[in-house]
């Protein structure tokens, strides 16, 4: 795909006036490392402002957990309700396993032929940082276009959900049914961050597990601090049946609820601008660390002092402090 | 302490001739965060050259399997055959537990009081980072002193043990007697990074459990992926007793053999240039993003972006496109 230098300038009205066509045109140009991409992507995103805002949700789940199911039908009730919902997917194993969470659409079909939803399978990218970048400003584009519910699905494995946290308002889990002794496999930094848990498949012969599980979860989440961000009876715990679509509707008051009491608190505003610092930073950082790869001429100054070191004429410390000083001027 | 700008013109000849005390300065120095006194570990590190080598031998080790019983013996045992020995600690929890590892020479009272040895305990500082760049440098002032044989301690959690790996010729891990259920409890990348495991402890009532430990440890080596830096053999587990010094011999003499091995097939210096460079590059990026805190200017720039950003006043990507042009200029 090609981006005229125009394209900012050409894509930001129809980004605004809520095209689909466009929206997914500039997620393709924030997802290029090229230089000249960044900068269209820089320019694009400064036009696009930041006065629209989304209700921003991530939501982990082991595979396996239905969580195809559940974005499907509770993207449908959003859509029902009037919402414009976006789905979007942080999937730093797609690069690896060939394969990507939301890559085959027909596993949300009916979303997927919504005019109100817009669904984006996670990039073919290595690296975390990559797709976190790549993941916020996408983010920010359906914002811009006007998609007021933003979910973020990632698979339940490392640093993925830590990641989709920090760039959320609301973090959800979904599980699955399970006996008692599974719960310990979350790890206690996952319940930490969760401000729902939501029991999946509470439906036919697992519903009895689900409604067991739910409790489960209900006490271990009891057992936590309580943060100073959580009304009482949060986090909490709910079962609900994707399949049979019940329980959703509960579900998203109780998210409605919670994201309307840290509005009033002040806690979702401090939340956003702490987590749009925490990202202006990071990205300062890795630019600024880039530029060692990417500027020629210190690329060839770091290669000749790297093999100056690896040869043993000078010491690490002693060549470190010579590119920084050329690095300063 | 003091440290004037004649500090390297001052230590590097008493360090050269191998003086403890100026040697226990320098460290001092290069565990300074202070920017004048970095300038100085620079200039020392400069005019110390990178001429003298010892054999980097790290030891990693649960609290509990007698470490420093095994380091006092095997140092000991170095020393006798004419060996100058440093012992160095790597632990990153030092600081937050208040203790140190090392902290307390008694635990090896007979090496401390040696001329031809020398302890210098971890230092308290909270980042692993700072705790690597300090220890690598103070490997280089140890080797400039003419010591040949530098240990370095580490606990056996988290990252510390990656971190000594890569700044060592031979890992090795000091284990005590188990059953075989325990086993599983070393992790597989830490297994993979051993080149000997030596299970202490075999004297007395342990001795079976530490030959069955041994023995089970050796069989699971053998399933690992045979390493292109190892000869036959190896990676191999040994029993040893620091109590009753025994098995020390054969196992320095396994450490000797591996190192030889390596020297001439190559792979000990190519390691040694791979781990130059590698911290080479590390301290320039650490420096870079270090000029992000510590120079006022670009400090109070970087402020007063992130408040505009967090204030909902301009996006991430702007304010950090922004910022990286004025580090550019």
């Amino acid at each position: 795909m090609t981006f005229s230098p125009e394209t900012a300038a050409d894509l930001a009205p129809r980004i605004l006036a809520g095209e689909r066509r466009a929206l997914a045109r500039a997620i393709t140009l924030v997802e290029s490392g090229r230089a000249d991409h960044r900068a269209q992507a820089t320019a694009l995103l400064d036009r696009l402002g930041t006065a629209k805002k989304a209700l921003r949700i991530g939501l982990s789940g082991t595979p396996g957990v239905g969580k195809s199911t559940f974005i499907e039908s509770f993207g449908m009730m959003l859509v029902g309700q009037g919402h414009r919902v976006a789905v979007l997917a942080v999937d730093p194993s797609s690069a690896r396993s060939g394969g990507s969470i939301l890559g085959d659409k027909t596993r949300m079909e009916r979303l997927s032929r919504e005019p109100a939803a817009f669904i984006r399978p996670s990039p073919s990218q290595a690296q975390l940082g990559g797709v976190a970048r790549r993941t916020r400003e996408a983010v920010s584009l359906c914002e811009a276009a006007g998609f007021d519910v933003v979910l973020i699905e990632t698979v339940g494995v490392g640093q993925s959900e830590t990641l989709v946290a920090e760039m959320t308002d609301l973090f959800i889990l979904l599980m699955a049914p399970a006996g008692g002794d599974e719960l310990q496999g979350v790890k206690r930094g996952i319940m930490e961050m969760a401000d729902m848990i939501l029991v999946n498949k509470a439906d036919g012969d697992l519903k009895p597990a689900a409604l067991r599980t739910m409790a489960d979860y209900a006490g271990a989440l009891r057992l936590l601090r309580r943060r100073p961000q959580d009304p009482a009876g949060f986090p909490k715990a709910v079962a609900v049946s994707a399949l049979a679509e019940e329980g959703l509707k509960t579900a998203w008051e109780d998210m409605q609820a919670l994201a309307a009491w840290r509005r009033a608190q002040g806690h979702f505003d401090r939340r956003r601008a702490e987590q749009a610092r925490h990202w202006f930073e990071t990205e300062v950082r890795e630019g600024l660390l880039a530029r060692l790869v990417t500027d020629p001429a210190i690329r060839a100054r770091m290669q000749a002092l790297g093999s100056a070191v690896a040869a043993g004429q000078t010491a690490p410390a002693v060549a470190a402090a010579e590119m920084l000083a050329a690095l300063q001027r």
